[in-house]
């Protein structure tokens, strides 16, 4: 079986090229020392972001496939956040020698597909291989806000619609689900125990693995003036606090306006990795794309439930609530 | 004393910010979902390149602040390569739990003096940090060409003058010295090893942890009309070829203009990690900041020294070089 090892990193990249995706805005592509990239307004969009075996994921539970997905995805969701379009990746790659291309394929088939579902237009412009002894991925993403303002955490303003577009609470459902029954006897994640949860949990297991992320209702969102956004990696309430504290207001939510049908209004409030776009807009604006109305922007500080202080629990955190798992 | 680990993630970022140099093209810098760049002419440089524990970097031989050092100048030089003043860094870290956070702050340190030695107004206008078992720091690295048209590898044609921007061969002298030097009794890497080779091998030493490679050169070359250029990374010979490849033509080097004082020429032709600029200019042209001509541009394929064909030893290969040695 050829490993990344054994034919060595140049072969490899002639193997993944003809899967990654093409970037429309590609003016030098991958096989100089850099690549360039038309950014036709004179600002670009950066970000990036990384995934890393243990923390971020376990091979157990993610296909090749799904890691490239998500990797994409939640890098696309942070540039999309800004009210900008995605228009390029590059991706550094690190991968344990024993790696079998098949699966440094499957990876660049996910960020393929991420992009071309999520993100058209939006292609991979050049990357770098290393080896090591555990996969990590760290992915750069490139944007363009075609004339438009950059969409801050800091423009909400009291009277603003607060809206999201986007699942909540899946994502954070799915991780709990695979900690609690995706393992064997001894509590390690194992990919069997994984499959077996399909398909009753589909939902929440795709919502964590391969999220699908409204790309798209960032740069409508900016169009249709949203005045504060970001991304919702962390679990709604600690990404509100974000807008609040940036904005100098208070986030007040609607119970009422959350949806609890999959899962628990606990979770929809603090799980994390929803990857969704949250939002505030100027009252009577039409919401655009898939945003919905969640709550509203007041005078004050912090975030509230219904008017009713929330407590401090933050959302996700990595560093605590990380149990080592390297699987 | 303060890890990653026990103050967390935020924390960490409070300390580094400072410390940071800003770029001065930034428009939004830390602290959004992502950072924008004003690229005036509409077209943005773009790489990315990793130093990853074990086959990049030993603990033992780099310090925090060369480390920091080191990564930006291997961006820096590939973003010069294309002929581009470099503008940014994007940087993701991934460090242990238990690093103290002062290693963190000489990394940051590093960053800024590389920047201000050899990219003034370059900055870093964000990043990511992350745990892993092991040290990994994936930097992207942004630059503007401010009107010129990039310079490929593709660009050589008979006639032209090959010349060269940087020191050749110390580096891989300098990696080759600390493997067989810089380590104890069962010739692990170690720290007081390596210092002992200092002062008598300063030069090698500090070309291969902490290169000064002429980055500004970079833009020099392109103004002065260059026809191809590279950053030399994987030794002069091997980095050639992919010039002569590229360019449809042969590079002949002669012997007498390269440089042999301080490492022999086996070494000059085919050590590692250089971080030079390897360019081909017309003849007639008056080379332009530190290059000196070292060979010229003839029809055929291949790499010649005065006339006679090299080996296909390519240079440094850091898959079959590495020892597995992570210290």
């Amino acid at each position: 079986m050829d490993t990344l090892g054994s034919i060595g990193e140049i072969a490899v990249l002639q193997r993944l090229f003809p899967r990654l995706p093409e970037a429309e805005s590609t003016l030098v592509g991958p096989g100089d020392d850099a690549a360039v990239l038309a950014v036709p307004d004179g600002r670009v969009v950066i970000t990036t972001d990384t995934m890393v075996q243990g923390p971020d994921f376990r091979r157990a539970w993610s296909s090749p496939f799904q890691l490239g997905w998500k990797a994409a995805v939640t890098n696309l969701s942070d540039v999309a956040a800004m009210g900008a379009r995605p228009t390029a990746l590059l991706v550094a790659l690190i991968a344990p020698a024993d790696t079998p291309v098949t699966d440094l394929e499957e990876l660049a088939d996910g960020f393929r597909e991420a992009c071309n579902a999520l993100a058209p237009g939006c292609g991979v412009v050049g990357g770098d291989l290393s080896v090591a002894d555990s996969l990590t991925l760290a992915i750069t993403a490139f944007g363009s806000l075609d004339g438009r303002p950059p969409v801050l955490r800091s423009g909400a303003r009291p009277g603003d619609v607060v809206a999201v577009s986007g699942a909540l609470g899946l994502a954070g459902a799915g991780i709990r689900l695979l900690f609690e029954r995706g393992v064997d006897a001894e509590g390690e994640p194992s990919s069997g125990a994984a499959a077996a949860l399909r398909p009753e949990f589909d939902a929440v297991l795709d919502a964590q693995l391969a999220p699908r992320s409204p790309i798209g209702d960032g740069a409508l969102a900016a169009d249709a003036g949203a005045t504060a956004m970001l991304d919702v990696s962390d679990g709604l309430v600690l990404d509100a606090r974000r807008i609040a504290r940036a904005s100098g207001v208070r986030i007040d939510f609607r119970s009422a306006d959350l949806d609890t049908d999959v899962v628990a209004l606990e979770r929809v409030l603090h799980g994390g990795e929803d990857h969704a776009l949250l939002a505030t807009f100027p009252s009577g604006v039409r919401l655009p794309g898939g945003f919905r109305a969640i709550g509203s922007v007041v005078d004050g500080d912090g975030v509230t439930l219904d008017g009713e202080v929330l407590d401090n629990r933050g959302g996700w955190d990595p560093y605590a609530d990380w149990d080592g798992a390297s699987g």
